[in-house]
């Protein structure tokens, strides 16, 4: 915690409700952390028997990284701790910017060498402006932040009932989390940050609302770790030592440098027409390197040779977003849902967490606001619904659209086009598109979010209180 | 012409080229205005016997009407002279902005009159922001602003080529034009402002390539006008008066006001999986009622009774754009193409004069720029061709990213899914995109369009002077 002790409420009067967040993932302990640092009273619960993120990188965006820090400096501290490194900090120039590069993965040309790739976009994100860090390591500094009595493992929820007293069942206006284990825990307001799968998602739509549920992308990703002399020989050292996008027809493939440059990490996104056996097991570790052969088979014989050094058998995840039934509302009354509960979408803009921080900083400012009203009655339900309110109306336009986005820069990435030399202009003309919508992303005014959810709050609080 | 005259040039010597524009559309004669306003020496050719543009209307934003009055204050005086209209001043409200509209077209709802009809989303675009003016009468009044011998008519262009002198055919530089009936003329530069089926770029990149010619965006469209009180009957009074796009299922259908509000302009865009029967002949007269009947049988009864009220044959015409084949480049050497010979488009943006009058304010700075030269050599052509490149290089992107987008709002504008109900949350979230892209139209930066021009003319010449 930032010792900004100015900030922070010592008597539990002024500090008038109590908030659960439900699950700790990286933006519920990010949630949590920034609830804490403006004093608010606030447990995590989480299902697993420990907090154990799958492996994967994530990256954050400068504005991203802005949006943590005014959670709570601890947070950026974290980030930095966890190992985070710049995508393009290693391509031992002298530039200090980041850069995403795009790379023609599929054609060869005449008169070149056959493994000569086209590059065919970069764009910069700035001095730090796009940083992967382990997911793992992240949250587990992250947890350090905590103290030991905010938050519970082993709490898997199974439903939110209001809270009764008395002979006729008069309701107290609380809520109840009924957790899988017979415990329960009564609190004022609830915050799902439980990811794609989200429990208080299906919870607030109902079980019978396609909108609870996320559906299948049609896109596959692969993930692998090879060796940084094997990505060197394969693609060349500036390649291998930065983030690079080789797109083609139906599959594209990324890779970026990771534990301090011994590393690089791959991941192929490939579509696939078919449906998804299994809606309950989204991930396995059976991916097929055999079929990766078969999908990049006419790719540029760089990327042949890259699918040739994997191994046998590798992670693959099924994609799925919530695209195709978006959500209605971001909350219901004093339930409200942020991150990937609200808005999973594909991973091919790199910012889904990103956009998760912007709902968590939102949420916390508002909760902050709702602790700061000058006579707060002892219950301020008519505030902290406003809240979410406010949350709702400034968040959901921008997460939704970004959801759409995910799924548009798939597309762009996977033209069948890109395998037709001569459409190479047409689909390269896709790269003003993808300039504006990662600018969308990255240069957001996440100050005038604030402004505009508090203006938001207020005029909602003041409209129920005429 | 403005009376700008220490803008002009009264000697030859100060007027070191010739420039001949190529098609007499509105950009071709709002390009000659802006270049005669800068003391330019320049004739426009038009095939035609008389300037005569298809009746149908066009519309221009603020930024497209800046850039008409930075051409020459007398453009955006002739263009209101020719009856513009703010496509929603009729509105018959106080508010003095424009408004583009979007409507449910297909949907009825459950306990409402089946003809109402959601209202999705409302754009501003600010006072004076979307102005429509009909072709032929601004046309007409830009023709009013040429001397007589700075146009000819019945000038077919058959070919471009280079002028030479003497026994061994030295070339001197400069182009000579070929027309059909057997005439040349001579000059320094040509601007192609042909249109969409333009010669000029069928010229410059040859029969054989693709890239020369249009192709169909398989979207046909149908136009119509209705009497006012017609409107007002089945639409209501503020609908019948305003901008709106009516959304649905593979066709979407607008209308505005027009000749002073008391006929209504109705659009159809149906869209159509087979082949254009015929490349020659993308306009017809004889669209059929009937098939529209056929294609909006389905939508909201509104609609249907819109449709019923059409005569039984309507214009129809074939919508072609250069998205399949971008350009390479926009100009070679000292020919250069702007407009819709450049970028022809999809109408659904209802923006591509516009895009094209940022063109010619391009073109028209930087060929005053090459005239300002300290010592201009005889015969600039380094500094011509620098002009021209740096025009492709600073219009060509955001020029093909227009065509690509006006593919894109049409599919939004058709998505299948309008005919779900289920699903309607899902196409409803299109809007953030239609917003975003509609922005970056109308909110362009024009100034600093033409500082970057300039800059890159400078950097071009400078290098190869070097």
């Amino acid at each position: 915690m930032s010792p900004d002790l100015g900030h922070k409420f010592e008597a539990d009067e002024l500090r008038p409700f109590e908030v659960a967040v439900i699950g700790g993932g990286i933006i519920g302990l990010a949630m949590t952390c920034g609830l804490l640092n403006r004093g608010i009273r606030v447990k995590l619960y989480e299902q697993a028997q420990a907090f154990g993120e799958v492996g994967a990188g994530i990256a954050f965006t400068a504005c991203a990284q802005r949006c943590m820090e005014q959670l709570d400096p601890a947070i950026l501290e974290a980030f930095w701790q966890a190992g985070a490194v710049p995508l393009s900090s290693s391509a031992g120039s002298t530039d200090p910017n980041d850069y995403l590069r795009w790379v023609d993965g599929f054609n060869s040309h005449p008169g070149r060498d056959p493994r000569w790739q086209e590059p065919l976009y970069e764009l910069s994100a700035g001095v730090k402006g796009f940083v992967a860090v382990r997911r793992d390591e992240f949250a587990s500094r992250l947890l350090k932040l905590l103290p030991a009595d905010a938050f519970e493992l082993q709490k898997r929820l199974e439903d939110i009932v209001d809270e009764t007293v008395g002979g006729h069942g008069e309701r107290t206006g609380r809520k109840v989390l009924v957790f899988a284990d017979g415990t329960t825990a009564t609190v004022d307001a609830v915050i799902g940050c439980d990811g794609i799968k989200s429990k208080v998602r299906e919870l607030m739509l109902g079980r019978d609302n396609p909108a609870s549920y996320p559906t299948y992308t049609h896109v596959a990703a692969y993930r692998a770790v090879i060796p940084m002399d094997t990505a060197i020989r394969l693609l060349g050292e500036r390649k291998a030592k930065t983030f690079n996008n080789h797109v083609g027809p139906g599959a594209n493939i990324l890779h970026y440098a990771i534990s301090n440059q011994t590393l690089v990490n791959i991941t192929a996104f490939v579509s696939d027409e078919g449906e998804w056996p299994d809606h309950h097991k989204l991930t396995s570790d059976d991916g097929s390197k055999a079929h990766l052969q078969e999908v990049f088979a006419r790719f540029n014989p760089t990327i042949v040779d890259l699918i040739s050094v994997l191994p046998e058998t590798l992670p693959k995840w099924a994609i799925f977003d919530l695209a195709e039934y978006p959500l209605p509302a971001f909350h219901s009354g004093r339930v409200v849902l942020a991150g990937d509960a609200a808005h999973a979408s594909a991973p091919q803009h790199g910012a889904g967490a990103g956009i998760g921080m912007e709902d968590a900083l939102c949420l916390v400012t508002l909760l902050d606001r709702v602790c700061r009203e000058t006579a707060p009655p002892e219950r301020p339900y008519a505030a902290l619904e406003a809240a979410f309110a406010s949350f709702d109306a400034v968040r959901r336009t921008r997460c939704q659209w970004f959801v759409n986005s995910s799924r548009r820069i798939t597309d762009l990435h996977q033209q069948h086009e890109w395998g037709d030399p001569a459409k190479l202009l047409k689909v390269r003309s896709c790269f003003e598109e993808i300039k504006d919508r990662s600018h969308k992303i990255w240069h957001f005014d996440y100050e005038g979010m604030l402004k505009e959810a508090i203006g938001k709050y207020e005029e909602l609080l003041s409209r129920r209180g005429a």
